[in-house]
């Protein structure tokens, strides 16, 4: 009810704070006896941390998952996993100034709103950081739909502005942007580039891709396979937008040209993104995220104190130049733990 | 836990099809005390009817809400309001051929993989009547609202590609299209007629607005109002693509220009459409949702029968060329459940 | 969250009052292909009416079960279950006392202090006529339970203070107090001959036995199943008690008494009552119900007005003597909710 | 939906296993601004420890609570409260014999049926141990109650067969058994000394009193007050029994006599146990649990292998003779999350 929880079966619990004893999550309702051990989370814990481009945030993260509950023998044993990631390296000093002023663009604002106070080392619950706990619930996720064969990948396809025109899916993992077009990958390194220079920050939109997801996920009417992964990918801090299959050019389109032909082979386009009345149809799973700027920049901005008060806030440190190749674990990560949930939610229903 | 149920504590559950008995709606979690009535239903229910447009669906629905319970001298009494609207006009002859055939672009296909069978007359349960029962929940989460002077507003921004110029409010009500701009929805008129004579459909944008919004709605870290809203507004049947503020846009800015500066008097600029860190933050609340064009069209169409042959598929009877008109009370009432619940949630957290 | 719906997979919410419009349940959750008419409530809801035995309150209510949706073609379609009752025979005069004065025992002053007014007609939400739509329910819950085998029986082994010798459950449905003991039923007959003229009312324990019911059902360690059945019992409205197995004699026994010896046919005894560690073994499952004696009695009672003055109230009209009788089909369709509710939690776990 | 999870606002999710990490509890809707600290819990930990009587098991459990989340500078922010008791004196040895012998009484059966593996450490996560996360969550529960004076106190009525034949209140904390008769404690340690000679083990009864609680709380028709107090006391693992005011007693009662009068000055009797219709009605809330004796006895038992053969087992160490006083803690505990959950509810809905 107080929001931390994701899933109705498969339930993930996230907690924690930028800086305070470190992140975690709970996760209810995984079977039992799937193996589990602590080296599994390492590869995508890796991949969500910083240091893939050249001018990242040098923070040096360390990741690793401890797992306090619910393993056993190296079997999940269908109680409750505990997945801890203890803080390290926790300078707080930059944040004092959060103290006094709010950060525009931030959750400060807001926090300080609605609850009066707030732990604004490294800005606590609303942190990006928050977003390691969602990571590594996905890995258990993933191992659900593991031998389901369901794959689900993202990649950047937009960043700077600057779009894919091609998609060679072999490039992904090795890009440092997980940029499925090399050229384009070249061009948003030198919009980063540009952009740290000017201290200012890029967005960008990345897409979702689910392929061998059986048919007949989601639930009619509200829990619908699309707003289950609308709202899971709204959730995640820097999202502003959410689209499924064609998308917002859906409206745009006419019904002859929207409407997905089916055929004894399966449907011949697949403008629904793979989703049909909330469920879905056996085709891939297409959706994209729209990406906002990293809010924090090292420019002078104008804002108010607890008081009200105008002023002017500059921010000093490193700050990452854009959330999208980070970004790309996590919503893999948001989109494992919809479909690990539903189907598991389709099982009780046969 | 499947799926008909939304919201934590202004709790809706809709149930019924399209040419069942009716479509109804329980809503538990409305305090007590409410003025409510029959008449308070009339002009929602009305404004969702088809109508208000010249080459509109002539099929004449008759949605009068029945209250079977939680009312009592005319105030809600705290206990489970249920709302009841009997079909009425059910010739559900034209979907015999849903029988042995699956509509492109429909749940047809992916209810009967699910489900084994389904009400297909008139799309059952997933027909876009189900979302009368919406409008009628979303009348009583208004009657929290209100007190509060929230204001929630639809209108379209785009139809059939023709995009509005200029917003004017006062126009919406009385505009076919609930179109905000005169020109814009002459033209969109035309592309109705012209879509209409072509056998074919359209699809659309509509914005939503919500004035008055306090501060503090929305709990970290899954249950963001925007990822609440997100999910509540692609669980609308033909919605495709969700977006905040300046959302897709906002891909395609800098920091420097997608944060909004924050003033003594309030934020300089709204690109986060009035949410930030998930939580509101006293500015107008901004979306918009991409409509897909309607599915059912009366041109041939490639299909398969229920064994997977091939088949050829033409649908006969009088179609809404597009759901964007109708589809604007139906945000609306979602954006309202959305806000009643979040309300409700911050009062128990004070 | 309101409190009107039980369940986590096979969810029931049921809503309206005693002299409303009527009474229902909305079932979400429940499988698919299922067959379901009418006729199937018939037999429980008889059980459930009064007049089973001589002196009972001679009110005709005739409990028709309209299914409002979810069903097609005579088999549930995975969507909700819409479960009507409509009130006849609403006489309200006799409750225009309530206006006024709190009956003692009753709801009335609780729910005057937490809802600030009531639907005080016939007690409205907290009549035992409240407990028609959980038969109701429970009657779906039974057709999912069935193939299993699982069987759910009620009977009264205690009332008026005269407790059974003999079970014998070939007695049960034919006799006027479900009691499974000839000599016993004869005297609480006398007992209740006796109370009414006495213008008093008396209270009773009922048994409920589960037979067939798989292990392996039961959610550590909030959602045990001992844990849901003590809700679900205690849920209705005149229950004041609630026990497993050996249940408060448990507290007198030794461990080397109250342990039930593991054999290779089951268990040698059963004071676990067929549940261990909040699972069910395989073994019955038993549990017991203290009732409290029905509130409304023809004597003049000391109350207060709605202002908290002193007051004298005598009730008038025709009251059951005891709830014992009637209230045991709705203990069985609560056991029966809980189980389908649990069988299919299991399902998804598997 | 897997069950480790209680509370609709004020939810507690408890993990971890007997012999593993440790144990802890998110407690995800505690209002922000709440002095928390480590000491807090100190006392109700130290009361939940064995050793309070003379023959108790000497295994010395360290129970200190990490806060790992959801306090800065003091204060709870909102979000959510993690916290965490190591595990200390993890000698799992005596545990051995659990890899193929299931113990009569306890949950090893069950645990195996529905998971096909478990921890058996310690009975990871059915041991009573887990219970040391209950304690933890309701100090916090606690914390909410305290400023409406809220008091919630339990003691043992019965342990052995030995009854109370007096409450004095103000001997229950000094009382090795929390029990407010001084000769009955007494007597009660002679039972103690008798069986853990005979190698046996002893069940009792407890009561908890609940004083100042608003009228009020509870919500129609399921999550009745007394409903989800059920619930609570019947999760806790050596419960059989629950019974709210008179009890079973009220079975026995006529109504005359079992209905408490109102007057000017609240209820002149209190066989309600404080609940009525089950919203609390301002009296005192009484509700008593029976506990039964614990099943590790030193004695040899029969029971089967997990191959389903019958063997012969005899448990060695040192048990507990009886749950009662420690248990004592853990009732106190529940009943303050429920109260705790109710009351953030009843504040939603003003």
């Amino acid at each position: 009810m107080a929001g931390n929880s994701f899933g109705e079966i498969f339930r993930v619990t996230t907690f924690g704070e930028s800086h305070g004893e470190g992140l975690g999550a709970v996760i209810d309702g995984c079977p039992s006896r799937i193996g589990l051990a602590p080296e599994d989370f390492v590869r995508d814990m890796a991949r969500r941390r910083p240091g893939r481009y050249s001018f990242d945030t040098p923070r040096k993260e360390e990741d690793r998952v401890e797992i306090l509950s619910g393993v056993f023998t190296g079997l999940t044993t269908g109680t409750p996993i505990t997945l801890f990631i203890r803080n390290k390296d926790v300078d707080s000093r930059p944040y004092e100034i959060l103290r006094q002023l709010f950060r525009p663009g931030h959750g400060d604002y807001t926090y300080f709103k609605k609850y009066g106070h707030f732990d604004f080392r490294g800005a606590g619950r609303y942190s990006a950081r928050e977003t390691a706990a969602r990571v590594a619930a996905g890995v258990v996720a993933g191992k659900i739909l593991e031998p389901l064969g369901v794959k689900v990948a993202a990649y950047t396809i937009e960043l700077g502005a600057i779009r894919v025109r091609t998609i060679n899916m072999d490039l992904v993992e090795k890009d440092p942007f997980y940029c499925p077009d090399a050229v384009a990958s070249e061009r948003m390194d030198e919009a980063i580039s540009k952009a740290r220079k000017e201290d200012d920050s890029l967005g960008g939109i990345a897409e979702v891709r689910v392929t061998n997801c059986p048919a007949g996920l989601g639930e009619p009417v509200f829990d619908k396979l699309d707003a289950d992964l609308a709202r899971a990918v709204m959730s995640v801090g820097a999202v502003k937008g959410v689209e499924i299959g064609a998308g917002f050019e859906a409206a745009r389109l006419k019904g002859s040209e929207n409407n997905d032909p089916i055929t004894p082979d399966g449907f011949k386009t697949n403008r629904a993104g793979g989703i049909l009345g909330g469920i879905s149809n056996g085709d891939e799973i297409i959706l994209r995220a729209a990406v906002k700027p990293i809010p924090s920049i090292g420019r002078e901005q104008d804002t108010v104190d607890r008081q009200g008060r105008a002023a002017k806030m500059k921010l000093t440190g490193r700050f990452d130049v854009s959330a999208v190749p980070r970004i790309i674990p996590v919503l893999e990560a948001m989109v494992k733990i919809v479909l690990a949930d539903h189907y598991l939610r389709s099982k009780a229903m046969v």
